[in-house]
């Protein structure tokens, strides 16, 4: 089953030729959700080839700018090609507020339901969950309400072997119990213990989006252990000053908090564009934390 | 003096990765007026090397996205660079609310002085006038209000010959009225007629831009005989019953009014994403019109 994570865009605050502002596109069993939206989104979907009218949920983490500013326009793109399908969008409730003002401001009436949710920006919160997945939302630390989301895959059945005797025959109404681990009987009457006839299924992934933030060990809780951790990593860490004042979080930061939840692997980004060069930053987080790689554009990652 | 033009974005309603949306830049003796600013102007600017501090005033020409979903994004930029000039902004008075909003979303507290000059959209008005230009603002004719605008420069003085006598010396005194065509005396006490020692200045020049837009012959009084008309031209010909249902205009249609209109060139753009190669317009429009171009991302054009 598919989980993956493409990066369209990695900077934080300014777009700039090479790294566009943050958004991430999570693909689970082929179903999309878009994570942030800055301006230029839409080109970078389109860049690295998405069928954007597959993305059905978009999750905004709050409301600076190279977060959201980006979404008006995926949605009247999405609008103007004649979308059919529901799009559901997850964000601050001001966010609705805003997208309202400028449907009405160009008289458009979406030619899709668009589902708003709003967010709560105070507490672990389950928002999403379907058969295979469910997303929570938890507070971070930043200048305005601001949330991170961890999306986990929820556990499969149990796989049938694929060297299974020829004249061994599971009857059909027989298959769901053995997904699900029980014993079962053969058409001919034959008793098999589970194990007999299935392995473990594989160990279901995870993966934590938290920009922007400072460092704060009190999101440990959500996102212990998980298969893969993006933080944001604006500064190096010469910059920590900077960071703590502007609440956001340096590449050292991110790391020690990737090691203390106990993360199999680190994803940094959300760099600052004085940085052309982000072999430095790498450098300074896989000293504490050597699983640990760079959210660039266009990268895709499979968890 | 300069008088040149930069297309930003020549697409019309998507951005894709050959054409971004509109966006015009016109450059009059080095102040830069940028007239829409589709998402991903800000983009568009850095790709050609424009500095883009430099803007002082900003026009948009009606609150269809692809015409300023790239605003909020640019002003916002331009904060966190630390800006500190004045930014004049001229749009309908809705964009002041819709840009409020998304400030108090951020808490952000622009750091240069954002000066907003809502457009009347009934009428013909003189929205700007300096020393070099004036710019006029007329009603287009769209789904919702739209204006187009016109950037007029004036009369220079009459030019001082480079070859005059050495002895003829007219004092500092006289110059303004040189300038402005009186006959002076010059330092020796001798009389001379004006054109003895000047020659007529340039014409001034002009441009309008029109877009988004029907074909309505009631704007010919407002771009009359203009060095260089900016007509949008969606479709082509054989699209011209879309074209009127959409309140867009065609190739065959923009070159008609230039030509009626006197215009000396003609530039055509917010082309619809179904055009790849875009001869076939151009080809449409010189039969009617001959001095047309293709308004392409990046193109400058000296008027």
């Amino acid at each position: 089953m598919t989980f993956s994570l493409t990066i369209l865009g990695s900077n934080s605050a300014i777009p700039t030729l090479s790294r566009n502002p943050s958004a991430h596109l999570l693909n689970v069993n082929e179903r999309l959700f878009l994570i942030d939206c800055a301006e230029g989104t839409q080109l970078q979907i389109r860049r690295f080839h998405i069928h954007f009218q597959r993305i059905r949920r978009i999750f905004i983490s709050h409301l600076h700018g190279d977060h959201y500013f980006g979404l008006i326009g995926l949605l009247n793109s999405l609008h103007l090609l004649g979308r059919k399908e529901e799009m559901h969008l997850y964000g601050p409730p001001l966010l609705e507020e805003i997208l309202d003002l400028q449907l009405k401001a160009s008289t458009t009436t979406l030619v899709y339901p668009l589902i708003f949710h709003p967010l709560s920006f105070g507490s672990y919160d389950l928002v999403y969950d379907d058969e295979s997945v469910t997303v929570h939302s938890f507070p971070l630390l930043h200048s305005i309400p601001t949330c991170g989301f961890i999306f986990r895959e929820k556990k499969a059945g149990r796989k049938i072997r694929k060297d299974l005797p020829d004249d061994v025959k599971i009857p059909l109404s027989e298959m769901k119990n053995l997904v699900q681990g029980d014993d079962v009987m053969d058409q001919e009457g034959r008793f098999h213990r589970n194990e007999e006839l299935t392995t473990d299924p594989p160990a279901p992934r995870s993966y934590a989006y938290c920009s922007d933030t400072a460092y704060t060990e009190s999101i440990i809780p959500y996102i212990q252990n998980c298969d893969l951790l993006y933080h944001e990593s604006t500064f190096m860490q010469n910059m920590a000053g900077i960071a703590r004042e502007k609440m956001h979080s340096t590449t050292v930061e991110a790391a020690t908090l990737a090691k203390k939840a106990g993360v199999k692997k680190l994803l940094i980004g959300h760099f600052s564009a004085r940085y052309d060069d982000l072999q430095p930053l790498l450098y300074e987080a896989t000293h504490i934390f050597p699983e640990t790689f760079l959210a660039e554009d266009g990268a895709v990652i499979r968890i």
